[in-house]
């Protein structure tokens, strides 16, 4: 009926998406126990954490120890975020972990000024210096997240034309330097995306440079997201950012929800391709033990649904 | 980009559906508090409650006085459910209703026998003499319900043949007594739909019948409630059935779920259809406002997303 993929990567990022948002702080122990209970059911990548101050997420303390504590599963890639050079060196001194070159575009003057205190076109420059960085440590550039990009909470609507604009400054990064083209993830950082959006904003990119990989990072702010999911799906999308138990949350965009208006929920999507018999080679049963681990130390009900209602009961 | 409809019907069954799940009982002015709420937005149906024993169902209890209390709004439909011939002609006696003449078609035996004690094709024989009871009271047939048309949680899989079966009984009642075809409302009773067994099964329904308006009753039980709609709508159908703030949930048939796994969100599915320029005629801020409310009368978080979040911010 549409052009749906035979298979979908799901990168989770439950454990720092996820953790970030919460106001106290988790056992080192508790988190790895997590990270090695995801990395058991398939999932190709998680994010781990992120390498930034304590002070400003307690949460995310003892980040090192973290990484050291994962029992690493073959095959699977532990990375992290980082937001600048000395957080990106603990990051690459870290046991563990894969170091993904990623970048991150700002469409919107006031959120740019807010989490980075610099113009868009001043945050433009600096992503070009991060390639140029990971490329002096063998890193390769791999994505490029191209954020607020269905709506902005401070400005409002974000043009297509930004969008589009931002996505074809991450490909020139690429094309000046001779490298294959990076991933484009267009990040629905707080939930302004609607189903018709994700397809005309898929459709433009691919429009702009059909050999561009596409991918979204989406949340379920307002409770679009399996439909903002299903939509992406129908236009061909293959790679998802999610988190499990749909943990998660911009702590610093979003009203300040308790409810969980995180990500969209990786088990939940993983059963709607499932069901609609789309490949992810995650085992779902896994997957669903690990939300309900989450849910366990994170200590109240989280907003997955297929964790808590069971699977289809098939005979 | 697909044939999504112009407008869209909403038919609120929180006061009904959502409250007969719960364990406690609510007072009748909290409850006339809530329809009214419901009734200034713009909806134009609003499913009050059950006529059923308020020793099967305590939350359904002081119906008749609840329909009393109302205050009525002209142009609203204010509809019940009834199970059996005493509940029925106790909504005809009741103040302020519509008798909105709908059959209920059963799909599989199991489920049949716990709800009815009787079979399938008993069942079916029971809804025949359903619509010649309403049209002795003048009553117009007007829906027919086909219940687990996605799946049952006792027998697994629903065959798409069963439930086109099931529609062309519908259809045939009307056809045997020269009646306008009812609206063919596929419910996904314990939430088995996604998006492409949507499509697959509306698509067999028009083809079994092009002039059959259809309508959807979703669950969001696993987290698939959303993007089932939005491929619905994607397959021109316009009219819903849903629950304010993401209430309810079918107390027999899920696995005792807390967690708000109920049907789908008015106010959320509200908020995607005007994001993508779809009418519905309904006050989304008057509409959270009454969510909020069920939330207070309720006493706990309730799954509705856009209530918590608020709605997106333009300048």
């Amino acid at each position: 009926m549409s052009d749906l993929p035979k298979t979908v990567i799901f990168h989770e990022e439950g454990p720092r998406e996820g953790f970030q948002i919460e106001k106290g702080s988790f056992s080192v122990a508790d988190r790895a126990a997590l990270v090695d209970a995801l990395a058991a059911t398939g999932l190709e990548q998680v994010q781990v954490g992120s390498f930034v101050s304590p002070k400003a997420v307690p949460s995310m303390a003892g980040i090192d120890q973290l990484f050291a504590a994962i029992k690493p599963v073959d095959g699977v890639r532990y990375t992290a975020l980082w937001l600048n050079e000395s957080g990106y060196r603990r990051a690459l001194a870290a046991p563990n972990i894969f170091i993904d070159g990623k970048i991150l575009l700002y469409n919107t003057e006031t959120f740019s000024q807010r989490n980075n205190n610099c113009s868009v076109a001043e945050m433009r420059k600096r992503q070009a210096d991060w390639v140029d960085l990971y490329l002096a440590d063998g890193v390769p550039y791999e994505s490029a997240y191209i954020l607020t990009a269905f709506g902005c909470n401070y400005e409002g609507d974000v043009p297509l034309e930004t969008v589009v604009e931002s996505a074809a400054y991450a490909m020139d990064i690429a094309r000046d330097r001779k490298l294959p083209l990076p991933r484009i993830i267009l990040a629905d950082t707080v939930g302004w995306a609607n189903p018709e959006e994700i397809k005309r904003r898929v459709g433009a990119i691919r429009e702009l440079e059909p050999d561009a990989p596409i991918g979204l990072h989406l949340h379920d702010t307002r409770g679009l997201g399996a439909a903002n999911f299903y939509a992406a799906l129908e236009m061909g999308v293959d790679m998802f950012d999610s988190s499990v138990a749909g943990l998660g949350g911009c702590p610093f965009a979003n009203h300040g929800n308790q409810h969980g208006a995180g990500n969209i929920c990786t088990e939940d999507m993983v059963l709607m391709c499932h069901e609609m018999g789309i490949e992810t080679g995650i085992d779902l049963p896994l997957l669903i033990e690990a939300a309900q681990l989450a849910e366990r130390i994170i200590g109240r009900p989280l907003s997955g649904k297929v964790m808590h209602a069971g699977l289809p009961k098939r005979h």
